[in-house]
């Protein structure tokens, strides 16, 4: 059975076009037109009122690490190193001891169904999720309905002494995370994430390169969060982060590169030769302290740049309105020039450049494109009066302001109603289950730590 | 009748003091008491289900200007002066001429419902609008039910000359405003408010310093927010914005001094040691382009602070849950430093800070207080799980996670729903006159700006 929206107030197609009072005509997974159709009901065609609403594509959240939906609101105010030892690692030996040692399963499905709820909610149809263990996330991104691309995580230096003793792990589980689902399901991908230079060996980077091109597999990289990770990476190899990563070949057009906080312009020269897409996490980067990342200057020299919320612990959300609000904001006060960044840019950030960056043929609104869309409604007051719908959705839009979520053709959410999982029994799981496993995580950590 | 919020899961009473499974009984527009009370269901007691929510003190928004509710999405990347000729002065000059050559009422009305319902819903129960011709405005409170405060714009030099033709009637109409308004309902009351030291000669500060000792009002002042209004004050004064208020006996603890972006250490102190309370707007001074205040450093130094959305023009919403997340997140950036403000500093800000600067019983949750307050419900994907309530309510928290709020003990919100007008009716009534007055203005301005 097709699908129409009909009578659309606003039809977004991207950041720069957009139609008034037209109709979405979905079949099976993609878009089949868009325009003023003039269809009657029909026995063979579900109808949604667009009527007061816009449709819009669905948002790519480029970067995040799903587990940290169990850390939500746990930090606030305390470095990172520190925050590290009370809270991250805790939690990270408790995931890999769970899922290497005790061949337990459920790992990763709660933070996937918990996750996938917020970021369908708030029209995200898609989301890059960087972590090892991930079978159980694809299963629950499976049940939720959510695209997912599952970034591989791969480290083997730096980390402390108890979670190095899952080094010898990590290859071979790649290996076999990749065979088992690559071409799996049309709404799951993967690329090979080499986590960051510093705590990746160069043998580990050259082996994730060579993997992801035999494979045919994109790379996604944290590079130049920190100042501590440039001094770090310049110590060790004589170069900067962006420009070493480029010396071992790891840049390119299927390459993300996570953050590009701390770059030279001869390294935004180097992003933009290669067609590397940079992800943008402006929150992340402020709650951290880390600094702000030069988007701007990164636009004005041809880098393409995608939009992401990161791991919650550090955001504490994956709210890509919100994401997109403070990226539009945020370069305009740094800069102080309200011309430096315009809604239309962030918006194709959130977008577009996300689909580009993974070759997922969605993004923009057009027939052949794959139907993951968001319908927004427009009546609410801080949406009142409505002038430019891009400045709209970029300045006062909120994720509830989302009633309805396509992915794939699929209504994942109608009218603000979750149809793929029990909601309500999915959210006191995960928060049943997040909490046993962070306390499971301290009390096993502080021993393991003790030794 | 009293009115019972039974067993919260959490009693915020304010930014460091929580309560657990809690009850909060109003009785008349005040807060009788706060704690276990195990009180049964009467005829006499109205029962909120507090289980799964947190109750929190109303958020205060400490300065807007309403009318530009008008204005939201309509500047986007365009320069003050511009976006002031294009957008600013047309409606400001179809408002005045409204309502003083017209003596046309409704001016004021629309926009004071329509953002009095945006503010409700997301449970903001006291706001300060600054702007003459603000009749109209105060009806629209007393229907919507929020708390209001009119700061009265007091201007005469620096605007274009069609505006000027206005000047003539800014004081007289301030003081017939003061004495038609002045303790003539207990959700209103007034302050003084010379707009900014640029637009205002020395002459008219001076009379708002007098008229306000006078009959006993607070002030509030636009004071450092551009490096241009700097330079400006500077060069006519000798003296930067700050001081220049601080000669002519204008700082003090009734004054709100909104923006303090360009300010000195030395000024900082003044703000600190006269006990005037700075106003905070970090999206407004984001977008546009006017820098950011140093917030640590104030609140270091001993300044009282304050938070505000500052014209939705500037912002695009009224959204007290997206400031405060900015004010969070903002400076732990700039200053590359996780630590240098927390969530508990903000949500202060957000409360009682602005109950304290006007004087408004209100701010905390203590018998005795105002009973302004909001029921947030914590159920929601994004907000689980729960580790610390004040992360989560500034980290993840939406204005649309308010369920219901209550303002001088009436639910003017419940269950999403407002019970104090017809908010349908309310919205389209607000588009169709915010749309006509702006073309009206932009027509008008056009043939007053060509003579």
């Amino acid at each position: 059975m097709a699908l129409l929206i009909r009578n659309a107030s606003y039809v977004v197609r991207d950041a720069w076009r957009v139609e008034r009072d037209a109709d979405v005509l979905i079949a099976e997974d993609r878009i089949a037109a868009v325009g003023h159709m003039g269809l009657t009901d029909a026995a063979d065609l579900y109808v949604l009122d667009g009527g007061g609403r816009a449709v819009i594509p669905g948002l790519i959240n480029a970067h995040t690490h799903l587990y940290q939906n169990f850390l939500k609101g746990l930090r606030d105010d305390i470095a990172l190193v520190e925050w590290c030892n009370v809270t991250l690692y805790p939690l990270a030996y408790a995931i890999h001891r769970q899922r290497w040692v005790e061949h337990d399963e459920t790992c990763g499905y709660h933070w996937a169904i918990l996750s996938g709820l917020e970021m369908l909610r708030g029209g995200v149809t898609c989301c890059v999720d960087m972590n090892m263990n991930m079978d159980a996330v694809l299963r629950g991104w499976q049940e939720v309905g959510i695209r997912g691309i599952a970034a591989v995580a791969l480290a083997d230096q730096w980390l402390p002494a108890p979670l190095r003793e899952f080094n010898a792990l990590v290859r071979a589980d790649a290996l076999r995370f990749v065979q088992t689902w690559h071409n799996a399901h049309p709404r799951l991908s993967i690329v090979l994430a080499p986590s960051t230079p510093f705590i990746c060996s160069r043998d580990l980077l050259l082996w994730a390169r060579d993997r992801a091109a035999e494979v045919g597999l994109g790379l996604q990289i944290h590079l130049a969060e920190t100042r501590y990770e440039v001094a770090q990476v310049l110590r060790e190899t004589g170069l900067t982060p962006v420009a070493y990563a480029h010396s071992l070949g790891l840049l390119g057009p299927r390459t993300t590169a996570v953050h590009c906080v701390h770059v030279t312009v001869a390294e935004i020269d180097l992003l933009a030769e290669t067609g590397t897409t940079v992800v943008h996490c402006p929150k992340s980067n402020l709650k951290l302290g880390s600094g702000i990342a030069p988007l701007p200057l990164m636009l004005s020299r041809g880098v393409k740049v995608a939009l992401a919320a990161d791991g919650a612990a550090s955001n504490d959300t994956l709210d890509m309105f919100d994401e997109m609000r403070f990226a539009a904001l945020l370069h305009k006060g740094i800069n102080e020039d309200p011309a430096a960044i315009t809604a239309r840019q962030v918006f194709q950030m959130a977008t577009q450049a996300g689909a580009e960056a993974f070759g997922i043929a969605a993004g923009t609104l057009d027939p052949g494109k794959l139907a993951d869309l968001a319908i927004v409604r427009l009546d609410r007051p801080h949406l009142v009066p409505l002038h430019d719908i891009i400045n709209t959705l970029v300045y006062c839009a909120r994720a509830s302001d989302v009633e309805t979520t396509i992915v794939g053709g699929e209504i994942v959410m109608q009218d603000g109603m979750i149809r793929t999982v029990d909601e309500a029994a999915a959210g006191i799981a995960a928060r049943s289950f997040g909490a046993r496993l962070y306390e499971q995580g301290l009390a096993l950590w502080q021993e393991v730590s003790s030794r």
